[in-house]
């Protein structure tokens, strides 16, 4: 709706390549006009190179940008949102890749404080439709996330008192939570954590400490300069004897003046690659008293004689984990590939270098097969992975169902999943926004661009929530357990069912085109899978037999049990794709084009992982030049609609700002608009009196 | 020298496995004293976990420092720059991490006018030993590095009344110059510049003038704030008729006041992912007038009446581009390596999470396969391309003296050999570098670790100087001319003629210890490069007989070309490796270790790419499997082995500068001490007064 405004009506470009050509060709010659530029009257005229990229889509943008939405009405809600958003000042990231940490995190805060109201003043709810594009019109740059799993927390592992006294609270930002896991010298595995929770009978309370520097906590995001509270996971001791890790809600500043409270130490972690914005933090803990009452304890209690009890089945937390990992995959991973894609492939058909032939003028870089081949197969991959993260929403729903009605069964395979997937998507996306990057030369470098931000902070997304590495590796021992399950012929969940079927035979092409049946190569990436994976089975069997033991053996075919699980999931993947592309509507031309960049995602993905095609002669080598030529192929036909294919992604220019990735395709006139904003040209030259100046030549002004 | 004190004495750190043991649990038992880490006391003493890596090593670690320096004398003269540069607080880098972009870019003025100052008090100058030194001293982080290539460029370009003009006024700095080659549109393409300057006989001047926006000087370093003249590339035009590109000496500032000369817009280009003390500029030409004699004239004059006049060969200053890309590849790729690798693995011994075995304390992460698989490989990488970068500086020291004598035969290897290898070095260390950061977990994306700031400067590397996938393509040009004069029985340069050598058969290797041979592994390395060549060489005879024009047809096969291109500079890279190892003497261990570096650099090449082997069945499945066995178990043997590998790089902690890589291995104490020096923790709160007091409840400090 009102999203018309931000675009350039369609026709309004010119139509045929001649005038585009000439009207280049006439701006080109143009005299420099300095006012113009600084001006920026001549932004909102779309590049007649970019115009004419839109031409001819062989499909309908609109249909497939819903399809995207999942419907018509979600990408209506979702302009309404982002428009509400944009054009509210508050929310204004326009100096964004100007401000130091301290400014982007007032500016953070201020937008957290501002979205409750302006939540309240649009009528939008945390359960309502709007809710979930909030953050993806926010860009992620708001404090007070931790907030939100400080309340989760005590939602899922509170008794009833305690949601009842700590969630209003907190709902009305009357206090402000964050949560206390990691520390300085333990992450991922939990059982490490060091601070200790002693319980005294005599006054009914708990002693937190913090044994050594080690266990100091260190990266809760919200608790180095803003929370108030935050719940601490430590170890539970009862008259000398340890239980394990438990949380409890610990005040750690002053609600009246915001001071630490007594015992307590704590601050801002320092700068980091990106997150500048969130305040991660620090704390340690000296003799702080918290009532029994501050013990989450809907699981287990302490009982006012030190009698410790546990009740009911913990096993619905693990279920927290996974929403956040399968959450995180598109609003971490695949959004900002997406924006990558769009920023590097518009500016691609902008940037002109080098002559294709000679006597012509210099080509759209995006005519160079090399360019082609860093950018297309990415933003195929945006779309495979748009789809596998359906999938996997799909299959946590059903889940979430079962585990409802207390069926724990698929508790392992989401488990599995959520995990795999969390690492090979983020893993994908991290380094393909980086190639965006540096396919954009030089501009793609300056910040302006907006790809060295998506780039430095989609990096942090293969570490936080579980570091990638070690995801993989709880991903294969499902995997190993459902293969071993699968030959001894019992049964295993229905997504690895393939591990049990017989091993299919040599893959059947015989020219370039039987590589875009999407059997040939769906079944070239299940037969690799289960190579991968009953390979390794095998040496692993084989190292225990001989003596090795099984620890050992387990840490020795770990490098090859990332390789099978990443085969895997790929194979999934790819599965899936080809699944979706064969439910499509044929109309408005979507299922073709979804077609194209599915075969063109499977392609690549053989092209560049060869070798495990190869391996036991399922793809032999002259098969493999007939994909390899395919793929090539295909490059040139996605090519031609290579910006439709990201306008339909459908970001404004407020989202992704970025002077290279504009809908209008204004790059050289922003990236100069832009840069005179620096504070390097606004504030004075802070080395020209003291440095400089004493320095030069005295006598002369010119030389 | 003075290097010992920053070093813990051989034999202070514990000696035994069971004392560093007791130690450790000792430090772990001891309670929480805040005073002790705050006033850093703690440090010093080498973390026991860290020192047990190195009581012993199967190698002189001094030995190989000194082999790397290229012999004892070297390394001493480094250490004294080193320590004479890190003693004076003029240069320090202590709060680099929390400076501004303004901070930055005025720390870097300062270091530059005062190295001036320093090295006329140590007496070093720029033909003497100490002077490579100084920059890697420094670590890159000073200011008018484009001012030296402003002189080189008079030098080189100038005649000699020019240079005897500019040159003493630049070495005195009595003026600050840039090099204005790259335009907001236009980058490697040279010829495309449109920057004009047309000679007016009348005035015996030229007048300079940028014709539209994408014209606009833009990414010069020096020329943002500090340059007062710069060497403008401009489209030479003399009487309506164009000559093309030419170097023209152009003042912008005044040396009175600093302010824009006359037609001179010029500013900083802002923000940049790194590189933020460099102030890289922008600048617009109105009508400038500069006289005739500023035209840099050793090899084109314009006589005053108009007439242009051509002298001598320019081929020579094909040397210079040559010489900056053979310098980049130690001093911003490889250097850059093995300060991550120092880093990544020194954390990875003193690191300990879960348990490797039941019942066991947690392990040292370094001791987990998929730990070492990450870092040990680019550990032997960093190696492999120090010893490449020997062999490229020998080549282009012969080179030199050839074309001395007048003789530039060798000039097209030098140009394809430095394209290639500056193309392929920075593109690995730039993943490796990012693979050490990632393999740091959380702590390795604070920029306390040192790791973001290497990681986004190296990602530079891929992109000046030459983007990378041109420089690719230029060296491909090179191979496919030498594979087709080869195959026609002419003569090429020493280092391809293995492309004239007949198909070697099937890789004999018989069991997994077959794959220790360099002979097996450089025969494999080298049978996939003839391979990729000679069908890549193939398919574009195939596509020119078939129709296709010539640069279409080339267009069509870049992507392989590419491919062909790494496949020779890597089986260069092995070949010399195992070369260099040969030579080597056996004393002292370290010909052992090299080998040891060389088989695992050349067998995780063949790991990671094994298609390329296993295309032609060069190397058969079975045998993949056998390459694989001695790779993994490489990484248990080279693992005993790390930490004195990167102690033997010899950086000091100044120039690491990161909480996780000192020697002494305290890494919580360092990042607690270093976050709280950060302005987020020295600052007030700029959101409590404003945001957060107005919201929190209002009538209880503590809930």
């Amino acid at each position: 709706m009102g999203r018309v405004k931000l675009r350039c009506p369609q026709g309004q470009g010119p139509r045929g390549g001649t005038l585009a050509g000439r009207a280049r060709t006439a701006s080109r010659m143009a005299l420099l006009e300095t006012r113009k530029y600084s001006q920026g009257s001549a932004l909102g005229a779309v590049n007649p190179d970019l115009a004419s990229e839109r031409q001819t889509p062989s499909f309908s943008v609109e249909k497939l940008t819903a399809l995207l939405d999942g419907g018509e009405e979600n990408t209506r809600i979702r302009r309404a949102v982002v428009e509400a958003i944009e054009s509210d000042p508050v929310f204004s990231r326009e100096n964004q890749y100007f401000q130091s940490q301290n400014e982007k995190y007032e500016a953070a805060v201020r937008k957290a404080v501002h979205l409750q109201k302006k939540m309240h003043e649009m009528g939008w709810t945390e359960n309502g439709p709007e809710f979930k594009y909030i953050y993806r019109a926010l860009s992620g740059e708001v404090a007070f996330l931790l907030h939100t799993i400080f309340m989760r927390s005590i939602s899922v592992l509170g008794s009833d008192k305690q949601v009842a006294k700590w969630i209003p609270l907190a709902m009305q930002y009357q206090l402000i939570g964050s949560y206390a896991q990691t520390e300085l010298g333990h992450g991922t595995y939990l059982q490490g954590l060091e601070t200790t929770a002693v319980f005294d009978i005599a006054t009914q309370e708990f002693i937190l400490n913090t044994p050594q520097i080690s266990a100091m906590k260190w990266w809760p995001g919200d608790m180095g300069r803003s929370a108030t509270h935050t719940v601490v996971f430590a170890q539970l001791y009862i008259q000398g004897k340890c239980y394990g890790v438990h949380p409890f809600i610990v005040q750690i500043r002053s609600l009246w003046d915001h001071s630490l409270c007594p015992g307590i130490t704590a601050g801002d972690i320092g700068p980091k690659m990106s997150f500048e914005h969130i305040d991660n933090g620090y704390l340690m803990l000296q003799n702080v008293r918290v009532s029994r009452e501050n013990m989450l304890s809907k699981f287990c209690e302490v009982q006012p004689d030190g009698t410790y009890v546990r009740r009911g089945s913990q096993q619905i937390n693990y279920l927290t984990m996974t929403a956040v990992r399968v959450a995180l995959i598109s609003h971490e991973a695949v959004i900002p590939l997406m924006k990558a894609c769009t920023i590097a492939i518009r500016y691609s058909v902008v940037r002109r270098q080098s002559k294709l032939k000679p006597g012509e003028e210099e080509a759209k870089i995006l005519d160079f097969q090399t360019q082609q081949e860093k950018l297309l197969p990415h933003l195929a991959a945006a779309y495979a992975f748009h789809f596998i993260n359906n999938y996997l929403q799909d299959l946590f729903n059903r889940g979430y169902e079962e585990i409802q009605r207390e069926n724990f069964d698929m508790l392992p395979e989401l488990h599995a999943f959520s995990s795999g997937f969390k690492a090979i998507v983020t893993q994908y996306c991290a380094s393909a926004v980086e190639v965006c990057l540096r396919a954009c030369g030089g501009h793609g470098y300056s910040l302006l661009s907006g790809l060295p931000s998506l780039c430095t902070r989609i990096l942090a997304s293969c570490i936080y929530e579980g570091e990638n590495t070690i995801l993989f590796l709880q991903t294969a021992r499902f995997l190993i357990k459902c293969f071993m399950a699968a030959s001894a012929g019992h049964p295993v969940p229905p997504s690895v069912t393939y591990l049990a079927a017989g091993k299919p035979g040599k893959c059947p092409a015989k020219n370039k085109f039987d590589f875009l049946s999407p059997d040939i190569y769906t079944q070239a990436y299940r037969h690799a899978a289960v190579r991968l994976i009953s390979s390794t089975a095998a040496k692993l069997q084989v190292l225990i037999q001989s003596g090795v033991k099984k620890h050992d053996a387990w840490n020795e075919c770990t490098v090859q049990l990332v390789q099978a699980v990443k085969a895997h999931c790929h194979y999934i993947t790819v599965k899936n794709f080809a699944e979706t592309v064969e439910r499509l509507e044929a109309k408005g031309g979507i299922q073709k084009i979804m077609k194209h960049l599915c075969d063109l995602f499977a392609l690549h993905g053989i092209f560049s992982n060869a070798g495990v095609f190869l391996h036991d002669g399922h793809i032999s080598g002259a098969q493999m030049d007939m994909a390899t030529a395919s793929y090539l192929d295909l490059l040139a036909v996605i090519r031609k609609d290579a910006v439709p294919l990201v306008d339909a992604f459908d970001f404004t220019d407020k989202t992704l700002n970025s002077a290279l990735g504009s809908y209008d395709g204004q790059v050289y006139q922003r990236l100069y608009e832009w840069a005179r904003k620096s504070p390097t040209n606004t504030q004075i030259n802070p080395a020209y009196e003291r440095y400089l100046k004493p320095l030069l030549h005295k006598k002369l002004s010119k030389l």
